[in-house]
C-alpha cells in the first residue's frame, strides 16, 4: 500500500523547521482584503516605495486580484509604478474584460513583450481580444515564432479547442522502450514544455497513436515498449470542436489532458485539464448570466457599456410585459367592475412565471451536460408538465381559500384556483419544451427561454383569470 | 523543441490500420440516441440476449448514460438481465439521485460489492447518499480495510475536502533522489495507486513538506534529490474545507493533485483535478439552481418529491405575490377610478423585476468566485444603481410615450415614466445589496436573493406607480 510507506529514519530538524514555515501560511484563498488596503495605503504615500516590495511577494494570482479590485485611478497608478515588477503571467490570471482595457492602455511593443513571455494559449487568450487594428500591431513586434503561433491560432474558430491548445507538447516514436524515453527526456529537459502530464505516442506522419500517464513511463521497467503503456481508449480532438464538447470529454473521462489534431488528423497541440477548469467555470457561468439577461461577466466592464449591454434584454422584456397589458386590457370593463381583479392578478402571473423557471432552469442545465437529448426529451417534457400541474393544484387551493375570505367571494376563489392550475400547468410544460425546442433549432436555449417563457406565462396567467372572471363573475 | 522531435524512420504498416480505427470513432460526447434505440429495442426483444454484447461493449460512462436516460422500467429490466455485465465504476458516474434509487432497490451484499471495487472516494460518494440504515447494514459486508476507510470519510463534513479525497497516495521521504524513487516505483508498482500526478514529500511524522510533479522526476538525471525539484509554493488542504474553497484554490494556482492534511497537519489523502472538475460544475449547477428555486438537480428525482421540493420556494414566492397584491389594494379606489393603471402596473413591476435580476445575478457569481469582496462592494454596488438607473431613464422615455399616446393622457406618460426610474434605481441597488448583505451575515447569496429581490422591486414599483398616480391624477 502506498500509504504506508515508511519513511526510514533521519528525522533531520531542517524538516521541522520547513514544516513551521508551511503551517503558518494561512489557507485563505486569494488576497485579503486587509492586504489590499495595505498594498493601497503604501501606493499613496508619497515619498516612499513600500508598495514595490509589497507587490513583489504577491503570487501572480494575487497580483491579477489586487489589480481585479482596486478602483481604475488606484490601478493606473499601481501599473505605472511597478510595471517591472508586475510579472507577464500576472495579466493570464485576469478577467478578460479588465485585460483588455490595461493592455489597450498600452504601447503595442509594452504588449508584445508580455505575450512573449507567456505560453502560447494564454499568449492567444490575451491577444484574442484586443481591437483587430492593434493586434496587428503587436504582432508585428513578435518574433517569428510567437508570430507564425499566434497567427495561426487565431486562424481558429472562437471558444474552439484550437484556440485553448498549448502547442507545447512531448511526442514519441512508439518503437520507444520506457529507458528510451526517460534518457530522451533527460537529455531534451531543458527544450520541454515547463509542464506535461502524458507523453503523446505518434506514428512518423504526426498522427497519434495512443497517449501515455506520466506515472505509467515511472512504475514501468526500462525495458518495457512504450505502445504497451498507452490508455486503452485515445481522446483525440479536433482542432475546430468547441470548447464546451471538449470540457464534456475531460469530465466524463477524467482527463488529464488530450491531443488536439488537425483536419489530417496530425497532432497540432495539447489541451490539459486546467485550460478546462477554465473553460467548465466559464460555460456555467455564461448560463446562469444569459438566464439573467447579462451578457458575459461585466463586472469589471464600464458604466455606460453595461446599461448599453443590459438594455437590449430589458427591451425584450419591455415588449412582453407590454403584450400581457394588451391581454389585460381586453378585460379592462370587467376590472372597472370588479376592481378586486386588479389586486389579484399579478400573483397568477408571477406563480406561473417562477414555476416555469424552475423547469426551465433544470432543462438548460441537462441539455447542456447533454444529460436531456431526444431518447428522454418527451419524459421529461410530461414530468414538468405534471410537477407543474400539481403544484397548481396545490396553489390553486391556499390561493382560492385566500381570495374567497379576502374578497368574501366564493367565485373569486374559484376562478383564481381554476386560472392557478391553468398556468402552472402550462408553465411546467413550457419551462421544459421551450428550452428543448431552442436547442433543436440550433439556438441557445439559455439565452432567450426566459423572455419566451415570461410571455407565455404572463399572457396566459392574465387571460386565464380575466377570462374566467369575466363570465362567471359579471 | 519537443514538438519538433523527428519519428526516426521504421513507418509500420501497424500504425496506419490503428489510425483507421481511431479514425472511425467518432468524437461524438455521450451516447448518441440511435446507439440507446438500438439497445432498448434490443432488451425488448424476448428470445435473444443480444443486448448483453452491445452493452458490454460500452465504456463506464456510456452505461452511465444508457442508465439515465432510459425509462425506469426498461432501467430495471436491464439491471436485471445484465448484473453481472455491468462494471461497478458505472454506478460512479451516475447521477447521484439516480444512484441512490437504483442502490436502493438492490441487496446490502450487491453493494457492499460494488463498493468494494471502487476507490476510497467514489465509495464514500456512492455510500454517503444512502439512508443511514441502509449505509450501517453495507458497512458490516465490506472488509475491515475498506470499512474504517469509508467510516472515517464520513465523519468528515458533508461537500468538505475530506469527502473528496482519496485515501490512495504516494509519498516518499525528502532525502531520496530521483533515482531511488523511480527504483521504489518500479519495485511497488503493483501497490501503487491506479493513477497518480504528483509526489508527496513527507517527512517521519507524515507532515507534507513538498510536491513534485511527475514530469519533473522524468526530466532530472537519477542522481538529483528529490527536495530540489519541489514545487517553490505548497498547497496542503486542511480535510474540513469546503470543497468550494478547493476548487477557488486548484483553479487559481492551476493544480493538478494537491495534498489533504488532518488537524495535525498530517498526510492523510490526496485531492486530484478530476474530483475538481465535477465540484466546480456541481457548485455552479447548485447556482444556477437555487437562483431558479430549485434545490439540486432534480432531472432524474421522482414527480412527488420535485413537486414537494419545488412547492417550498414557490410558496415563499406566493407570499411575495400577497405583499405586493396588498400593496395595489390600497390604491383600489384610484383604480376604479382610472381602469389604466391596472393594465399598465405590472409593466413597471416586471421591469424592475428583470434589472434588478441582471444586477443579482452578476454580483451572486463574483461572490461565489470570490472576485467581490468588502474592497470593491461599495464600487460594485454604486455601479449596478447607475447602470438601473440610466436604463430607468431609457425605458422612462419610451413607455412614458407609450402610455400617453396608448390612453391619451400625458400626465399618465410621466407618471410610469417617474416610477420606472425609481424602480430601475431601486432594483439596480438591491439586485447588488441584497446578495453582498446576504453573504456578509453568512448565508448563501444564492438561494433566498431571488425572493427578496422581488419583493422589493414588486412593492416598490406598485407603490411608486400607483402612488403618483393617486396623487397627480385624481
Amino acid at each position: 500500500m502506498a500509504e504506508e510507506d515508511k519513511v526510514d529514519d533521519a528525522s533531520s530538524p531542517n524538516l521541522a523547521e520547513e514544516f513551521d514555515e508551511i503551517a503558518e501560511t494561512p489557507n485563505q484563498v486569494g488576497l485579503s482584503d486587509d492586504s489590499i488596503r495595505e498594498i493601497t495605503d503604501a501606493l499613496h504615500e508619497p515619498e516612499n516605495d513600500n508598495h514595490v516590495a509589497l507587490i513583489e511577494e504577491l503570487s501572480n494570482a494575487d497580483t491579477a486580484d489586487l489589480l481585479q479590485k482596486i478602483s481604475e485611478d488606484d490601478r493606473k497608478e499601481l501599473l505605472e509604478k511597478n510595471d517591472t515588477e508586475i510579472d507577464p503571467q500576472t495579466f493570464a490570471y485576469m478577467d478578460s474584460d479588465l485585460c483588455k482595457s490595461t493592455l489597450s492602455a498600452m504601447s503595442a511593443s509594452q504588449v508584445a513583450q508580455i505575450i512573449s513571455e507567456l505560453d502560447s494559449d494564454d499568449a492567444l487568450d490575451l491577444i484574442e481580444n484586443l481591437d483587430e487594428d492593434f493586434q496587428q500591431d503587436i504582432i508585428k513586434q513578435l518574433s517569428a515564432k510567437t508570430r507564425i503561433a499566434i497567427e495561426e491560432g487565431l486562424t481558429f474558430p472562437e471558444d474552439s479547442a484550437g484556440r485553448l491548445m498549448q502547442r507545447e507538447f512531448v511526442a514519441i516514436p512508439e518503437f520507444w522502450t520506457v529507458g528510451k524515453a526517460i534518457d530522451y527526456l533527460r537529455a531534451a529537459a531543458n527544450d520541454l514544455p515547463s509542464e506535461f502530464h502524458d507523453l503523446i505516442i505518434i506514428d512518423p506522419l504526426y498522427h497519434v497513436v495512443g497517449e501515455i500517464p506520466l506515472n505509467r513511463i515511472l512504475r514501468s521497467k526500462r525495458s518495457t515498449r512504450v505502445k504497451e503503456l498507452a490508455l486503452d481508449e485515445l481522446h483525440t480532438v479536433p482542432a475546430d470542436m468547441d470548447q464546451e464538447e471538449v470540457a464534456l470529454i475531460f469530465r466524463r473521462e477524467s482527463l488529464n489532458s488530450a491531443p488536439v489534431v488537425d483536419n489530417d488528423n496530425r497532432l497540432i497541440g495539447v489541451i490539459t485539464f486546467d485550460d478546462i477548469l477554465d473553460v467548465i467555470d466559464e460555460e456555467a457561468e455564461e448560463d446562469i448570466l444569459k438566464l439573467a439577461g447579462v451578457e458575459g461577466d461585466d463586472l469589471y466592464r464600464a458604466i455606460l457599456s453595461t446599461t448599453g449591454n443590459r438594455f437590449r434584454w430589458l427591451f425584450l422584456n419591455l415588449l412582453t410585459a407590454i403584450a400581457a397589458s394588451v391581454v389585460i386590457s381586453f378585460f379592462d370593463a370587467t376590472i372597472e367592475q370588479i376592481v378586486a381583479l386588479a389586486v389579484l392578478m399579478p400573483i397568477v402571473a408571477s406563480m406561473g412565471g417562477n414555476a416555469g423557471t424552475q423547469a426551465l432552469t433544470v432543462a438548460v442545465r441537462a441539455l447542456a451536460t447533454k444529460e436531456l437529448s431526444s431518447t428522454n426529451m418527451l419524459r421529461v417534457i410530461s414530468k414538468e408538465t405534471l410537477v407543474g400541474t400539481f403544484n397548481g393544484i396545490g396553489f390553486a387551493i391556499i390561493m382560492g381559500v385566500i381570495a374567497a375570505l379576502w374578497f368574501d367571494n366564493q367565485t373569486l376563489g374559484l376562478v383564481i384556483a381554476a386560472a392557478m392550475i391553468i398556468n402552472l400547468c402550462f408553465a411546467g410544460f413550457f419551462g421544459a419544451a421551450i428550452p428543448i425546442f431552442l436547442d433543436k433549432i440550433g439556438s441557445d436555449p439559455a439565452l432567450s427561454s426566459t423572455v419566451l417563457l415570461t410571455t407565455v406565462t404572463d399572457i396566459v396567467g392574465f387571460f386565464a383569470f380575466l377570462g374566467l372572471a369575466s363570465i362567471f363573475l359579471i
